[in-house]
C-alpha cells in the first residue's frame, strides 16, 4: 500500500469515498466469521460495523494523520479501531433498553435483524476488539504510541466521555430546565469526545508537537458541536428517504437539544459560527489540512 | 506498598481474603464518582465491581505475579482490570435480553437495583476502563508489556474468547446434541480464557519464559475447566443461602453441562482429575506455587 493515502489535489468527497473503501476493506479482513456456533456474534459485529456509513471518523483520523506523514497502515488501524467503537456504541443505543430504534442507516437495526442478546454481545465484541487493533504492532512500531492511543480512546469512550454522554442524555429525557451549558456539555462528552479523539490520533501517531495536539483538538472540538447542531438541525429537517431515520423523534420524544434551546434560525448560525472557528485552527497546518477545511463544511452542508 | 504481596508462609485462606481487601481499596479508587449528571453511570459501575466476591481472579494474577517478584502496584493495577471485566460480563450476562437473573452474589443485579439501560452503560464502562487501567504507566514501566497485556485480555475477553463462548452459550440452551467435547470448547472460552489471562498476566509482567508462560497456561486451563464443573456441581448441590443464587437453574433450563452429561459422581472424580492434572504444571516452580497449589483445591472444595 502506498503511504500517499490520497492523490494531491484530491476532492473532499472523492477522499471521502476513497477512505470508506480503504476503511471497509480493512474491518474485513480484521473481523472474519469462525465456522464454529458462536459465528453468529461475529456476523452481528460484521452486520452493524459495514453498514453503509459516511466514515467521517475514519477520514478524520487518515486527514490528521496525513498531517505528520503517518504510515497509511497505521491511519488505517487506527480507524478501523475507533469505526468499531462508533458501531458498538450505535449497537447498544438502539437496543429496547436504550432508545429502542428499529432502523438504523436505512437498515434494521442490530437487534432487530438478529436479536437482543446478540446484539449486547456484539456490542461488547466490537468494543473489545477496537482496543486489540491499537496493541497490535500493526498500528505502530513504537508501543508507546500503541498505549497512549489505547488510553486516549478509553478515556474518550469510556464512562468519562461516549458512555457518560449517553447516560447523561437518559437522564436528561427527563429533564426540561438543561440549558445550553449543560446540552453543550453532554454533546461533547456523548459525540464530541470520539470525534476528538479521531483527530487526535493522527497527532499521536505522527508524534506531534504538543502546539499541534492542541490545534487539532481545538478543530475537533468545534467540529464535534457543530455535526452535533447539524445532527439536531436533520432531525427537524430532514428527509427521512435521504436520512434513513424517521424524522422529529427529538421532538416527539420532549427531548431538549440545541435546535429546542436557539430555535432553527440560530442554531443554523451558530453551526456556521462553529465552522469558521474549527477552521481557524488550522492555520498552522497550511495547504495541508486542506480536507480536514472540507470536512467542517460538509459536516453541517449534510443531507444524511 | 511493600513488594511482598503476602507474608512468607501465610495460608491460603488469609491469602485470598488479603487479596480482596487489596483489590477493593485499588477499584474504590480508580472509579470514583462525579458529581455531574453521569454520576450514575459510575455508581452502577461500582455497585457491579465492588459487589461482595472471592476475588479469585485478582488472586490468580497476584500469585503468578509473584512467580516471577513482580511489583505488587502492577499486579494490583492488572487484577482491578481483569475484576472490572469479570463484573462487566456479570451484569451483562444477567440483563433481561440474556439471562435475564435478579439475584447475583446475594443481591439484586445490577438492572435490578438501577435499570437495564444503565445495566448495559455500567458493563461497557467497566469494559473500557479495564482497557484505560491496563495501558496507564502505573501498570508497568514498560510499553511493550502494557500492549501485550491489552492485547491478550482482548483476546480473552472478546469474540474470539468470553464474548464468542456466551453467544455459544445463548445458543447451546436450544441444542441437545452438545457433547462433552463441545461443552469443553464452550467454558474455555466463556469462562475458561479470563482465568487463563489471569495467571498468564503475572507471566507477562514479570517477563516469564515461553516455558513458564506455557506452564501457567497449562495450570490455568486445567483450573478453569475444574472451576466451570465445580459450578455446575454447585447448581445441583448447592445451598442458596450459601451460594447466593438459586439452585438447579441449569436443570429447570435444560442446559446441557457438565453434571448432565457425566452425572454427579464422575463430574466430581474428572474435578479432582483437573485439579491433579493443574498442580503437575506448577512443578518448575516448586515451593513458590504453593498458594497456586491451594487455590486449584479450593476451586473444586468451594461452597460458593
Amino acid at each position: 500500500m502506498s503511504d500517499t493515502i490520497w492523490p494531491a489535489g484530491m476532492d473532499f468527497a472523492a477522499a471521502l469515498a476513497a477512505t470508506a473503501k480503504l476503511t471497509d476493506d480493512s474491518l474485513d479482513k480484521l473481523i472474519p466469521v469462525p465456522p464454529d456456533l458462536e459465528a453468529r456474534v461475529f456476523e452481528a459485529m460484521r452486520y452493524a460495523v459495514l453498514a453503509p456509513g459516511k466514515r467521517l471518523r475514519p477520514f478524520l483520523v487518515l486527514a490528521s494523520a496525513q498531517l505528520f506523514s503517518v504510515a497509511t497502515r497505521s491511519a488505517l488501524q487506527v480507524a478501523c479501531a475507533i469505526e468499531m467503537v462508533h458501531a458498538y456504541s450505535l449497537v447498544h443505543d438502539d437496543l429496547p433498553a436504550m432508545d429502542n430504534s428499529d432502523l438504523r442507516r436505512g437498515r434494521p437495526t442490530c437487534h432487530k435483524a438478529f436479536d437482543d442478546a446478540t446484539a449486547v454481545l456484539a456490542g461488547d465484541g466490537l468494543l473489545t476488539m477496537a482496543f486489540e487493533v491499537l496493541a497490535q504492532p500493526d498500528t505502530h512500531g513504537d508501543p508507546g504510541v500503541r498505549c497512549e492511543l489505547v488510553a486516549t480512546l478509553a478515556q474518550a469512550a469510556g464512562a468519562p466521555g461516549m458512555v457518560g454522554g449517553q447516560m447523561f442524555d437518559l437522564l436528561a429525557e427527563h429533564r426540561a430546565d438543561l440549558d445550553i451549558g449543560a446540552i453543550t456539555r453532554l454533546q461533547r462528552m456523548k459525540t464530541g469526545a470520539l470525534i476528538a479523539f479521531s483527530c487526535e490520533a493522527g497527532a499521536i501517531l505522527g508524534k506531534a508537537s504538543q502546539e499541534q495536539r492542541l490545534a487539532l483538538r481545538g478543530y475537533a472540538h468545534d467540529l464535534g458541536l457543530a455535526f452535533q447542531i447539524a445532527d439536531d438541525l436533520l432531525d427537524v429537517e430532514g428527509d427521512t428517504g435521504v436520512t434513513g431515520k424517521p424524522v422529529g423523534q427529538d421532538a416527539a420524544a420532549g427531548k431538549t437539544t440545541f435546535v429546542s434551546i436557539l430555535g432553527v434560525e440560530r442554531a443554523r448560525a451558530q453551526a456556521a459560527l462553529l465552522v469558521t472557528q474549527a477552521v481557524a485552527h488550522l492555520e498552522p497546518f497550511e495547504a495541508k489540512a486542506d480536507l480536514l477545511r472540507a470536512a467542517a463544511r460538509f459536516v453541517v452542508d449534510r443531507q444524511t
